[in-house]
């Protein structure tokens, strides 16, 4: 990315400027040029210099006026839209056995999409790096095109992120340690990438196009074989100074307590993990040896009374943790999201019951609590989603930069 | 407050000019108004015409340009100040055995202080009302003037308040549960009241003239008989959805632990406020009955195991609780705020250590901790800064109107 000296005043509104109408046409998906400057409150000139540079720049176009189905009086009014060819984003979300990946255009329209299995789920940094090109070159196949036509990828992975920097203090993706990922991939693929925590990116999906449309602040707990948090605070991601706050699954809920894989005792994970739950089942060897959390829940149906312990327990401490959350944050909303649903010891009435006792009580609504089921592929979205956000704040940048 | 109906898009801007330009001169202290304009974005035209406004409403006024101290070339430039004499406004902290006011002019001098002791922490809302009045009066009669002079009360009490509606669900002042203190208020106070949560002025405190004023990110934790949580998100006191959010003192340390003054069990207070400690100390009727903390620290001192344990345990708690804010923050720093400094179980570096021992670990430094003792009066001038910034985006608001 080029750099410039520091912007002028005038260049910084400049650059707020073009960033705030790319925005507004994104949210509207069309718009006319006098509603834009009612949006921003940027004068009408303005809006036209400025919808004039990102139309001959190719990100946005013009849509022909609809003169069938509105009578108007006077002359027609062109809209704007975002013009999806402008750019192609990928969207990758690796998991412990499977690499998602979309592809969209600059809209967010899904152009192509690949579920590729993953042998191990952790792997050597530069395992991982090679895996991440295939599973791009792969669905760039599908798509009818090559990784070379994107424009920029956005990443989720688990693990501690600081999305600034490209920078991974530790993933269960990586067997390395702080690792400058950002700087690894840029040496691997053509275009930018652009990492985050993947809790951060459902947040991000579920702002952008899932249940957390309306809403400006509210909070992603994301289940799968760990637990993870997404917070929303004003309509952005809030991520801490060093990129590694909502670290949901390692808030202590117990001093002293159970050993987590992290090393320290008593975090919630240490509670509610895939690993914590067998442990707990397998604790006595008389009884039938749990390898999967599938055949811990038939046991639990089956009337085992240690496997209903178990997991008994494990919902109870994730509605204490939920709890706090509410009481610390006090959001309007909570979306707890992940794709196992089949396994509801976590998504149960009973933990949302559980979890209304253990809140601070107002006279007031608590929050609502709403259990959005999806699969890897929105993780993927929310990737993508973040991508087009990077790809679109640079485009911004570089205009300025050329402008100075 | 008056009520217009919604402002154009111009009109918001003007509104946002003036709000900002106030906010910029009370930063700078004093400042010329091209450099209003460097800082703000607003054209130099903009600028004038606004600050012209703001000097005939006797809000800001010039300050003369010093000609002797430095070498300038061509006319010296007028600055321009807030007119400290424009409002008075008060600031009050109702504490357990006191209320704390303070008068400060617009800038925020202090113009006359007193702390005012009370027979009942806990009251029903006409006496608290009546209390609140006879506060005022006696430091408006210190500072030589009469309760009318006052344009403003900021008003900060322990419990949960939604500041934005004046509203108080639950304070350990007041008898009743959700009182409309803010209309109880207005009937005995012949100026507008702003209320907040203690622990929220102390972090705006902070903020403006304490240990944040270089930070945008940080935690106020405050250690009066219970404990309380501010939090300061870009600059700006975060409250939750209902007003009600940054409750650390009932987050859950422990699953169906100590029963809490609040109903609920295993809160952090109920393992680290006074009740709870001294409740623990006396549970053994042949030792030393404790009815103080200071009792059950001498006896501590003195070797005496139970009070050690006791001691020992609260500060453990304590020390989780503020690990577990930490992952969730990953703030840029943490307060420690209280008047009590002798007793030092939850200040300690052990607190501290024990703290760092248990928060996520990365290859980053982690979050400083500052330890701030002050008393009453600073948690008052939080309250009057409330205050002040209070009437200043309401003269704003009224500007708008008068122009609409």
């Amino acid at each position: 990315m080029a750099r410039s000296g520091k912007l002028s005043s005038t260049g910084d509104q400049r650059e707020n400027g073009r960033q705030q109408i790319l925005d507004v046409i994104r949210t509207a998906g069309h718009i006319a040029r006098i509603d834009i400057a009612k949006a921003t409150g940027v004068s009408p000139a303005t809006v036209t210099a400025i919808t004039a540079e990102l139309l001959s720049a190719g990100l946005i176009e013009e849509v022909a006026p609809d003169t069938t189905s509105e009578i108007r009086r006077g002359r027609p009014r062109v809209a704007l839209k975002i013009r999806g060819a402008a750019h192609r984003i990928a969207g990758l979300k690796v998991a412990h056995h499977t690499i998602s990946t979309v592809i969209t255009d600059f809209v967010g329209k899904e152009l192509a999409s690949h579920e590729m299995p993953l042998i191990k789920g952790r792997m050597p940094l530069p395992e991982l790096c090679a895996q991440i090109r295939r599973a791009l070159e792969f669905t760039c196949q599908k798509g009818g095109f090559v990784i070379e036509d994107l424009s920029g990828v956005g990443l989720g992975l688990a693990g501690m992120v600081d999305a600034e920097r490209k920078f991974v203090y530790w993933s269960s993706s990586l067997e390395e340690r702080n690792v400058d990922l950002g700087q690894a991939l840029a040496e691997v693929l053509p275009c930018p990438v652009f990492l985050d925590n993947d809790a951060n990116l459902v947040a991000k999906a579920e702002h952008l196009f899932g249940e957390g449309r309306t809403c400006d602040n509210f909070i992603v707990i994301t289940i799968e074989h760990g637990v993870g948090m997404g917070i929303v605070i004003d309509g952005k991601i809030y991520r801490g100074k060093r990129g590694c706050g909502a670290e949901f699954g390692h808030t202590k809920v117990h001093l002293e307590g159970a050993l987590c894989q992290c090393g320290q005792r008593g975090c919630l994970e240490a509670y509610v993990g895939d690993y914590a739950l067998l442990r707990e089942a397998n604790i006595s060897s008389g009884n039938e040896r749990h390898t999967s959390l599938l055949s811990l829940f038939k046991a639990a149906e089956n009337g085992d009374a240690m496997a209903r312990s178990v997991l008994d327990r494990a919902r109870r401490m994730f509605a204490m943790g939920l709890a706090n959350v509410v009481n610390i944050f006090d959001p309007s909303k909570i979306i707890l999201a992940g794709a196992r649903m089949t396994f509801d010891h976590l998504y149960s009435d009973k933990v949302i019951e559980e979890m209304q006792q253990w809140v601070v009580h107002v006279d007031a609504p608590l929050p609502e609590v709403i259990i959005h089921d999806w699969g890897d592929l929105m993780w993927a979205n929310g990737a993508a989603a973040y991508g087009i956000e990077e790809v679109t704040s640079q485009t911004v940048k570089e205009f300025a930069n050329a402008a100075a």
